[in-house]
């Protein structure tokens, strides 16, 4: 619990964001997987801020793999992902540490640890602990990958500029999409909504402000039978998982908020025989029913709200002083990390598939060549 | 884990829609709370079917602890809730049981269990199941109100009705709004709208049609500092609490999907010193910064879709003759859920609030007086 | 955790030994099994109290399964076992309920719960709750079976009186034996040694006291590979599991505390290959090397300390008045309980050691054929 | 689960002998913990080996805490140790790897794990790995210290050498036991039987043999009402973590398996009023009545099988060819490690108290002054 994901294959993250290093434990993974690292450098790439639209700060994140892993194959023991902290300014921090930023977890922290939390960057809730989350989402793709189930996502919407969605895609536009997906650093489907989208964010990262944004995900060829009734429902599962990642404040599943406007009779999915294999017609439950997968694709949503470190003046308190306070962050910010968060999503999404595979077919399973 | 939430308090959940009994364990509960008998049962008649918009299957849902109850008061050990199947009738599942209902957990189910699950009135997949679980989370908001945390929700909206708003609502406008929601058997704040809402029901049901709808929920009260970074956010056991009740398929907290809409100038929460307490002057992070409490109102949505279950001719699958099939659907069922979802959200809810407060505050917080 | 065991097969357990009912659920189990309940029943029989040397609390232990069982089969949602309390003398209670009986957990529970523990006959403490662990352990065995795994356990030693140990048989003999004791409702070996154990017992039934004895247990045909490193290695789930056995005092593995005895040159087992088959000459490490299982017959041994309820005349406290006084017990009680214990311990042994078979060959290898 | 232990205070261990780094991460702790560095290494150079008993491996087992730990302070979030391995001699490994050790986890872990585990020095099964959970260990002692909660062990028996036991003191002398034998790399109470227990070790060790032994624990001051009862009673929980501690084949608390030769009346524990304190006169059941502490010291006694590693000539076999072979270990080992096991014993039980106690008085209750 708290500090630990899953069930069969169980991922423990720890470190700070200024801290000596941050990094995982993931426990669960079946001895003899032979590891791509090269795969799981590019996942992490595509996390990395680039470009005029990413913070200034520039870290390695280099992949080391301190146990669980021998000869290029898992062992079968817990394996350790630690990354140092190189690129800190922790003095940027400290002269403003009273002042709570708005939105930020700096109250909060404040409150949960009686002052004793490590404020410089975030400590501990900074976003920079997800880079170790998708060293490990990219060891659960992998598996999944040698069973031929696949995950991608893209940038589906920010503000009013909206990408095609999964929903209207052939199963084979849609396996086309994910894989081209994988390779791209901005993940859109359509180029030019794709550069509206970077003006936008260059837009506000000139303004000293910061736009959000809505992920949608797939996870193809899932087996249907996966998952469990009401409390470990696929939903559930992803759900908390996505919920870890810092900036996201909404999960929906196939229409999610809009089975609002619907009638049972207007988005009931309908099975049928497509030759042997069943289908359903629509696929407004995105791939699940009483929390089970169907055998349809999985899609989902998932909202990230806007960067919360702005550079724009900004009302707040002096915890210290105990008064209002105005407050002008320095540091190294993102005006948009919805195009960075892509790969984080992607990663929780595959953990928590990874585990729930594994609760139905065993620790061997993912052995199996 | 699969079939019990919670950390320090752990509910498991058992039984089957046309079983013997349904029933749960609640583990973690202090001992010598005094437990209000009327108002478990108050809650529980909240999930009843009432009226023409409702099933015609009509439980009693009696109240039977059989363990962890003694003298009026809890004991500290498992308190266990059966509650007997009484009002079934299995036949009507009988000779359709071979047609896998769309949008129902009929054919994940079968495929899951291979065939051996109960398959009469959803088996195990029922929303039967959430009567435990309302009496459960009664118990838990019962000790939540005697620290003066308090939960509430209506219905947001049906289609494009749509009641006010929890976010535009003074600090005493809501608690007096959540009060009178408790005992309201349709609930919403605005009555018009609610007989609107009613309307937009029986005309579905007069067409053999089914709505969903949006429940908007709020916890007042609730100190800063509740909930876990990452993994055991406040917004990841919440969410992953209400996934486990049938139908959901979205949960946002604050603005949610809207973030999308907005930059971080617009959106982000001052705080400031209100007299000596700490607040945010708007709320659009729904109360909780970085997974963690801040003090403000927890506020958030869940969207429960259409009941899958409707009279109007469907498609669908004989998975015995493996060929197409036509369904007509006989049994009883209700045109919408909302209304009776509501108090199952309230005690998903408040399960996942006491936990996170007793795993901060510890168990022997519940007892005190 | 607290009221509930095991990764995979998990055990919740439930109830007061005087209250309406006890029971337990068993959740994590693979659908389609056929339960063969004349065993369960007949396991169940094992541990009720017969003939002089037991309490003549008669309680018919009546199984009744409320869910997860459908048409004779397992339906892989969790199984509900619930017993009711019928012969309840609750009144031979009532009046003693202050004095604090010597080596039993009546002064624990009452400290632990603040004084509203529901006393009578030990409530949730009493070893009436390991009737339905028997039921579950049935189950457990049932499935282990399928798979040529066996379990058998039998009274080693009560005072100096000894059974022949299960080291000194051949494999044959060991299947043997394991098949005769679990028709035995006075498990031993050897005859003779049995009716003075007989006598042992009733000689102090007589006294107004109580004795002891040590259990040898064996699990046969263990593949090896079972087991997890350190944490959950076999001997730390089944001490986990068998110390919630109420009496168990001791458990050790292979020779236990006999290893202070020897050098590692007189002590350490051998692998030979026997055919092609691996094997140890001795097996003093009772199968199990670094927590796994190394295909050699587990064998380990339980202490049950002598009955704490007897009637000769106690010393004790009275925890209303404040002061000493003596204690008389009243009630009905048994003069030893390690016959009827042994049972519980086979139980244990195998929601354990099915769990870890089903961590290493996942969910669905419990149904196959 | 798995490589985790603890409910409210979970620690996880990673690592293997020869790998990178070894180390754990510690959940749970609260915030504003100042801790005793000091102290850690204290504890941690009471594991290491020494002198002419022990291997002549020499590692540094420098304390590296990368996370959860500010300013001198524990922040409340996970708190990570690192160990680097340095002192490796992997090649005395490598030209006899296909020879699996008698009584060693070589075979066990290369059938759990395929032949894919880090055969080197034991892997993840080396007793290394207890360095990490010594760490953990200190700080969960130093918290229980403030509380005035004191944990202590000695040598109770090397062969036929046997030590004073703690059932011989008075409380004061039981006090001062411990205080002196956490000062003492040889634990032992009476020095005499000390050197005559570190010349048997010498005397194995010329012989190229090994020796075991019994380790007596003690926990003074723990109040009345920690624990659970059955599946967390403190001797399942005490028990589990004994028996992670490789070597570990027994654990008995309080009379243990002598309970075997005695009646009831001979060794109930008659509770008494000592002034106010509610005490017992003996303490066979260690200070455990149904699974929770009575307030009396918690007494257990834990056997260290013989070192599986001697120099002497051993019969086993060759994995890859198949066939019996001849074994005559290198590399650096010890004679016995019953004194260095002494400290992990002690942190294994710290952390389990450590657990009930939080579950019981909450998380914050570890910060207090």
């Amino acid at each position: 619990m708290k500090n630990t994901i899953g069930n069969n294959i169980q991922v423990s993250v720890f470190g700070e964001s200024h801290g000596k290093a941050i990094g995982c434990v993931i426990d669960g993974l079946a001895a003899g997987i032979k590891l791509d690292l090269n795969y799981i450098n590019q996942q992490l790439d595509l996390r990395k801020p680039k470009g005029k639209i990413s913070t200034q700060r520039h870290e390695k994140d280099e992949l080391n793999i301190v146990s669980g892993y021998f000869n290029g194959y898992t062992t079968g023991t817990p394996l350790t992902i630690i990354m140092e902290n190189s690129n800190t300014k922790s003095k940027d921090y400290e002269k403003s540490k009273n002042l709570m930023r708005p939105s930020h977890a700096d109250y909060t922290g404040y409150t949960k640890y009686g002052g004793y939390n490590d404020y410089r960057g975030g400590g501990h809730f900074s976003g920079r602990l997800t880079a170790p989350l998708v060293a490990a989402g990219a060891i659960a793709k992998q598996i999944l990958k040698s069973k031929e189930i696949y995950i991608g996502s893209h940038i589906l919407s920010i503000k009013e500029l909206k990408d095609e969605s999964f929903y209207d895609m052939s199963e084979s536009q849609l396996r086309n999409s994910i894989s081209q997906l994988e390779q791209a650093y901005f993940p859109v489907i359509q180029k030019d909504v794709g550069n509206a989208m970077l003006n936008e964010i260059e837009k506000a990262q000139i303004d000293g402000d910061s736009v959000g944004g809505i992920i949608q995900s797939c996870v193809m060829n899932i087996p249907a039978g996966i998952g469990e009734p009401m409390f470990d429902s696929i939903e559930s599962i992803l759900a908390h998982n996505l919920y870890s990642v810092p900036a996201v404040k909404g999960v929906e599943f196939g229409l999610g908020f809009n089975f609002n406007d619907f009638k049972g009779s207007e988005v009931n999915d309908s099975f049928y025989y497509d030759d042997k294999k069943i289908k359903t017609k629509s696929n407004n439950n995105g791939g699940i029913n009483g929390g089970i997968s169907n055998g349809m694709p999985i899609i989902l949503q998932t909202v990230i709200k806007p960067t919360a470190s702005i550079y724009k003046k900004q009302q707040t308190i002096d915890i210290e002083k105990q008064q209002n306070a105005e407050l002008q962050i320095d540091g190294r910010h993102d005006p948009a990390i919805v195009h960075r968060a892509r790969v984080v999503i992607d990663s929780m999404i595959a953990l928590g598939i990874l585990d729930l595979c594994v609760s139905r077919y065993g620790y061997l399973w993912m052995g199996d060549k």
